[in-house]
């Protein structure tokens, strides 16, 4: 997304946390701890991992060459070892990924980056709670015309329209909160997704692994990605919700409604007098596009054979994004409903 | 679905649980219930509620007369409820309904019908596992050459293989019980959705419907679409992981890989030395059908207002195919799974 | 979709165009001409053709068998090829469906059917076109308050309005002329798609059945299927345009903005004043699941090998409700065109 | 997208015709082309349009003021245009965007942008045909065992398969060619889009802007978005058709069937002899995300009354990815197609 785009639509935060950056640092997060991991468990010596880490701490990200070896090998981690190896003297090279194959790394990594999305996501949707509770105790009480099928229908309140828009919301921040359970735990199978390579030591190492990386443990889920398309559902049911908020505000700010106020609105390069719900809309936009993108994410459910980089692949061109509509839509609900003002 | 289609890839027994007949039948059972928990609350009289009861009985369905009111009001309620008050004497016409809006009878009238899709998928979906279970105990132990990007990697085993088919669908199992208690309530809110209609008494009364129709009790949530979408979600991830078994039968079925050989595959009206992996090409496809759907019913998240006939009839348009696709994948999945030697 | 649903959003028209019985039909009709195309070019004799003619005259469906012969072959031709070849004595069995696949037949006849969908598409919208235009000759002149970004603008016209609801109707009108001769043409390539099974009188056979059926003639294109997709999506522009019109008139029959009328509008079970503007609510929803079908066809482009079983039953379970849903949204335009009075 | 996928999934030409500099740089070629053409027809003065165009000469763009605009009008023309006036002396300021509205300028500005990326498909394109003929040239008489629903069927010739993937690409390339003509036109409506801020002078304006910017003529579009739509759609279909390309090489590229050898496969970090077909993986991956954008993008369809800020903006955010996914898609096409060795 362009920067223009991205300051109306995008999340810095959430940017910063899915960057290049920050998944090259997770991904020698996971290098690391597995070669202590696999240092308690006696699959590599003590030394060995001592001579990996320091390697890690040595490692400057060559850009250029981490990007060839995205384009020639489809994914980062085998130029990313190839580099690693270099850092590290023998007799230990051989300790570095040993009996792990990218995806292991991959998609640890990926939880990692997650936990602290998920400390964001919380974090915006405890606030946004908030100010609905603040919203309904000023103007609970307040008599709101409803309407139903877009249709005048009869008077309600201010507190039961809060409390519908509060009520999914509350149900996600649990959600996420069970997900760091179910999601965020550690993927560590080698190459075929059995732990075969670990000669035994598998099970041990990924207990190990998960202890050091604060994440749950799990079976290999190399082709069992359910998982990560429940959070995909998860994210486009926030930013339904939010879309929802957003649909409702913009309606009730018609200036032949005016059931809210909005300060703050867009201006119009050709109509002085627009005071335009663009936060609201956005909402509703973002959450166009987060369903979409939910059911394209889904088609990625038919992984074939043992890994398919086709149907992974698919994963990260869908997955990324929906963490930046959603954390857009946490910011921009947040947004909006500073600017609001009930009537 | 035309017949011959769903001869192939429609499930008749969930058709049968969705019908037309069904869903009158359902309702009627809802505002049966509904006269009987009013009266219980006081809000109508015993005798009343027994008028009401009697009338339902004597109900038969003018297909004719249902059809019109459904394509004039978008709804089927007011027809229904116009042919039930009349037939029931006066002064009890206003019991039937009373306090109610279409919305509620037919939101819980719906959850009436998914407690019996679910018997059902959960019946189906025990007897996978117990058939993954068997496959594993004879074959499990055996080779099988694991592929990763289409190409071949190095041995497994089928034990490994098996569990991965078996794993998201033991989560599955566990969701659908758990959505037994988060989605399987009583919507009752009334006109607006706040249960002001019925002055004071609502709360009590859906709490003694809910009883009565053994479902859960809940917040009036008829502009609050998460658990519906939510449903869908489960629905396409189920479909999604029987695709993924569906896709690796597929492959392993290949002539040239003969890891699987498949019983009673189709035939060809040109060929006639083919075998087709027919039932695993249809689990991939429902997969695919079913992940487009849950997209298009995340876009009902965006519900404007108090009540919108635009994205509640955008549900009536996705959910049901998708549950119907569900049931098919699992029945296709059954028969998969039998006809599928391992080699 | 059931019968009362389909009362509100299906189309009784194009479900009988699409209908299992015309399915048969419009396949029978390609076997015979096919017979008869074969024997103009030599590929059978005339008395072959003469006898496949005869047996196809006195095919009558046992429904029950076509179903169990597309449940085990995935499509139906096999069995009706077995039944076909019953009823015609020897030595003339072998002409019947000589040379062709299943798939030659399916899309074949897939072809005649959608020919007379489209000759009621292109009457609905040449209707809605005359709609329009009478709209356009009674109001144009009126202004009307344009709103942008759901804020009140500056004035406008009706007849700026009418004409910008026209357009694309008018376009999607000349694309249905258009796509009569791009895709409305006949299928012929035998188990492979090279007419290699036709022994060198391939192309002739097709020129010879193009020209009987009233088709266009065409390379195969067994996998290769833009053109199916393409139908897709202009099914989705044309219930896109028409929900456009639906939200507009929804947005406008506003009780507070009040610039249409809707006559007729729909009643509700709990409060008498309503009129809802339920045909314009049911574009929306029919133009929001026909753009999600239209995205889930387009997966059918992934069409592996020589023919896909997946890529294509998949095609069946999303055409045939996108033309439903564009019939109905042709239907509800003209209904709702009817009922709308401009202020 | 990250520039580590970017590498793998990306189109860095693409990216570039589509980056805010582009977008600004076109933007301030409509908005003088506009200057020039309001002064050819007397709408400003010939003075004014040199003012106006000595400033947008003196453009520097004040990135953080512009993100500012955006975020806070929803379209970033405002914040432009205020800019843009700072640097025109009276008496001319007015004359800036005299008339226009902010789509007039964002829709015409990103016409010219894509007239630049449907160069680079065309060129693209025309190289992909030049390769599929030099393939059928030397390898098309060799025999191909062809495969349908995933079995081996009979024998046919490699010159058949790749006419089947040539045919298609040849159509979009004609359909390219003709979207420069339905599709590149000028937007030009103002404020409510009905000309009407053009006292008169709108049709010639709009005329002689098209004429300077090589773009088409037409009614305004700004709320009749069919052709953007219609832009989608051929996007997907040409990622979709390469994306059958890519799932044909993945396949016939197994190690068990080895009908194509693939030079320069990816490697893997766990398994050294592994040669994965990792460009017709991601071929396969940005097929389905682009049908999944496809889809979404016909949301957009529903656009409520003059201007909807939440289509538009969900117009922004899926053609981009889509433009960039459909140049990656051919950028792979041509790629692999270098890589593949027929057998």
């Amino acid at each position: 997304m362009n920067t223009l785009l991205a300051a109306l639509a995008g999340d810095a935060e959430v940017a910063s946390l899915l960057s290049d950056d920050a998944q090259i640092t997770a991904m020698l997060a996971v290098e690391k701890a597995l070669a202590e991991a696999s240092a308690e468990c006696g699959w590599i010596s003590e030394d060995a991992a001592a001579a990996v880490a320091a390697g890690i701490n040595d490692f400057v990200p060559d850009w250029q060459a981490l990007a060839a070896g995205m384009a020639q090998d489809g994914v980062v981690v085998p130029a990313l070892v190839r580099r690693l190896r270099g850092l590290v003297a023998e007799p230990h090279r051989a300790a570095v990924h040993k009996g792990a194959t990218s995806q292991d790394i991959i998609d640890t990594a990926l939880m990692l980056q997650l936990a602290e999305v998920f400390d964001l996501y919380e974090e915006r949707l405890s606030a946004l709670l908030g100010q609905l509770d603040r919203l309904a105790e000023t103007a609970g009480e307040r008599e709101l015309m409803a309407h139903t099928r877009m249709q005048v229908a009869l008077p309600t309140s201010w507190g039961a329209k809060l409390a519908s828009w509060r009520e999914p919301l509350q149900r996600y921040l649990r959600l996420l909160l069970s997900m760091r359970r179910t999601l965020l735990v550690v993927q560590l199978g080698g190459p075929v997704g059995d732990r075969g390579s670990f000669a035994g030591q598998g099970d041990a190492i990924a207990a190990a692994l998960a202890l050091r990386l604060d994440l749950g443990l799990a079976a290999p889920w190399q082709a069992t990605r359910d998982p990560i398309v429940a959070l995909g559902n998860l994210l486009a049911m926030i930013s339904g919700s939010l879309g929802k908020i957003g649909a409702d505000i913009a309606l009730l700010a018609q200036n032949e409604v005016a059931a809210v106020q909005l300060h703050g609105g867009g201006g119009s390069s050709a109509m002085a007098h627009k005071s335009n719900p663009v936060n609201a809309e956005v909402l509703v936009a973002l959450a166009r596009a987060n369903a979409g993108l939910a059911g394209t994410l889904q088609q990625a459910m038919v992984h074939e054979y043992e890994r398919s980089g086709a149907a992974w692949t698919l994963e990260w061109l869908t997955l990324p994004p929906m963490l930046l509509n959603t954390g857009a839509s946490l910011r921009l609900g947040l947004e909006v409903l500073d600017q609001v003002e009930l009537r």
